[in-house]
Parts: C-alpha cells; sequence; structure tokens
C-alpha cells in the first residue's frame, strides 16, 4: 500500500463528523470504550486486534477491568492519516456489534 | 466447589427449554455460533474463553472462520451437569450482547 | 496476491520436510499441538489468530484445554497451497517461541 | 477467598526479590515486557487475561506493538497485596516460557 499521508486539519475535521465518538486530543484520535466487564472488554480488544493485524497499523491501548482507551496516530506520517481513521471505524464497528 | 453431580435426563430437559439455541447429542451439550467474519468470531472465542477459565471449566470446540462450535460435558460426572449449563447461559449471555 | 495455486504431491512433501511436526492427512495439513494448560493454549491461539487474520487465510482448529488440532487448506485452490505452509510454519514459530 | 490485606514495605521488599522484572513505582507493582511484536504481544496479553480473570483480578495495562506495561494494585486493599505479586508471578511464568 502506498505510504499514508498525514490528514490537514480541516480533512481531520470532516471525517471526525463520520467517526462516531472519536476526538482529536495531544495529535491522537481518541476513543474511550465502556462495556459490560472484563471479558466483554478483551473480547473486544482481541476482534480489534485482528484488525489492526490485518492493517498492519497498530493501536496505543490500555485496559482498565471494563474500559478500553484507545490512541490512534501514524508514525511514519507523523500525524493522523486515513489508515487511522480506518482502524477507528473497525472499532466502532465491532463495539456497535 | 462441590463436585458437580450429572443431571437426569428430566432435569436436562428442563435446563434446555431456558437455554436458547443448545441441544444434546451425543451426551454433550451443544450449539454453533454463527456470527460476522473471523474477527468476531475469535472476539467471542476469546470473552468466552476468559469465562471458562473463571469456571475452570472447559469448552471442547472448533472454529472456521465465522463459525464457532461449542461442545460442553463434566468429564468428572461423566455427562452434562449443571456446570454445562452455566458456561452455555455465559455463552448465550456473550453472543446476544 | 495473486491467487495460489495447489501444490502438486512432490511439492508438498518436498515442503513437509522444512516443516516440523505437520503431515498430510485426508487432503488437509494437519498438526496438533501440545502445551502447558488452557491459558497457555488460548494464548498460543491468539497469536495465530493474529497470523490467520493478516494473511487472510484461516485455519479449520479445534482446542480441548492444552490441546489444539490445526488443519489447513486452501478451499479457493482446491487443495494444499504455498499459504498452508506459509500459515503452517507461522504456528511452529509461536510455538517455539 | 478472604480480602487481601496490603502488604508492609517490607514484606513487599521480600516479595520483590523473588519477583524478578518487578519494581514498585507510584505505590503500584510494575513490569514492561518487551516480546517480539504485535502478535506475540497480543498472545501473551490473552493469557495473562485469562488468569487475571480466574483471580478475579485484573491488571491495569497498556500495550504499544511488542510491549506490554503492567500495573498491578489492589484497590480494595489500597495498595499492593499478595494478590498483585500472585498475577505478577503468573506473568513472569507466561513470558519465560
Amino acid at each position: 500500500m502506498a505510504r499514508p499521508i498525514r490528514l490537514s486539519e480541516e480533512e481531520i475535521r470532516d471525517r471526525l463528523r463520520e467517526t462516531s465518538g472519536w476526538e482529536v486530543s495531544e495529535g491522537k484520535l481518541r476513543r474511550a470504550f465502556k462495556v459490560r466487564d472484563f471479558a466483554s472488554a478483551f473480547g473486544f480488544m482481541t476482534s480489534l486486534a485482528l484488525r489492526a493485524e490485518a492493517m498492519n497499523h497498530h493501536p496505543d491501548w490500555s485496559n482498565v477491568y471494563d474500559r478500553v482507551d484507545v490512541e490512534l496516530t501514524t508514525h511514519d506520517a507523523g500525524g493522523i492519516t486515513e489508515l487511522d481513521f480506518r482502524l477507528a471505524s473497525a472499532a466502532n464497528g465491532l463495539f456497535d456489534q
């Protein structure tokens, strides 16, 4: 795949409108997911880990019990790219399921 | 926990009525789960693996892409016990989520 | 990626020599992995699930406690292909780790 | 299980000697695990998630690619307890495997 290109602030604003629950803070795309308990949280993380590996694009993320905090950025591009929004959408799709 | 006791055929019939989607065949409690794709299937398996480990009661299961086949029995009791129905209910709870 | 091509019996024999622990039976590439316990078995499965998803090539597999049985074939090609040997090698790499 | 009791500083020092790689910082037991890649990292996390769920004692943890940072404390006890060292030992056992 071609190298992803860093999105402009305007492009990011546009994409955020279609990407429910995510926000940009400190240069990263972020969302906190809250689910029922640890088993649900880790199941969600596993599905997302599979998507991430398939995209070869991995999250910075943390978990405490029923909460999963996901931060996305594209190190190679020095900012947020289309790849980050694709992974964010995948996370939303898994969460809404 | 006290050793689980093998349920009678009548007890199993009663419990099956409250345990949607499961059936008994060849002495095991069985259900096939069909989900959206492999990532969803494996996420579901992971959540169920956590429940199983917490109960120290593990499934015989197989997976092909979007399908997870689960078979439950309690080897120590030589048949189906309350433990199997508890794990079956946990699986249903995760699947319906 | 180009469609994988079904390997000939001779090609399969050659590749099996470099792929420790695997054998062909009923037209599938197979290996049984035995590990320490359920937590180890399911951790191994998770790592392999990630590799499989990244290859978009998924195993037929089953698990009972500390045992994972993996069967590989390429449905689209009607037999065993290079993809199956790549996933088999990935499984060996994770197992030997 | 009986409520775990917060360990004294001396008890923690003693236990740390037997728990390779862990240290106490800001009141938590911590270790960073570095593995081969994301698939290995997430497989390790999955095995540890199973142990954690079985103990009903869950880590605060984060992951970036091949790195897993684990922080342990027992909220109910307001500090580090035997439970934390048991989970730390389980993590070491999985990592060394």
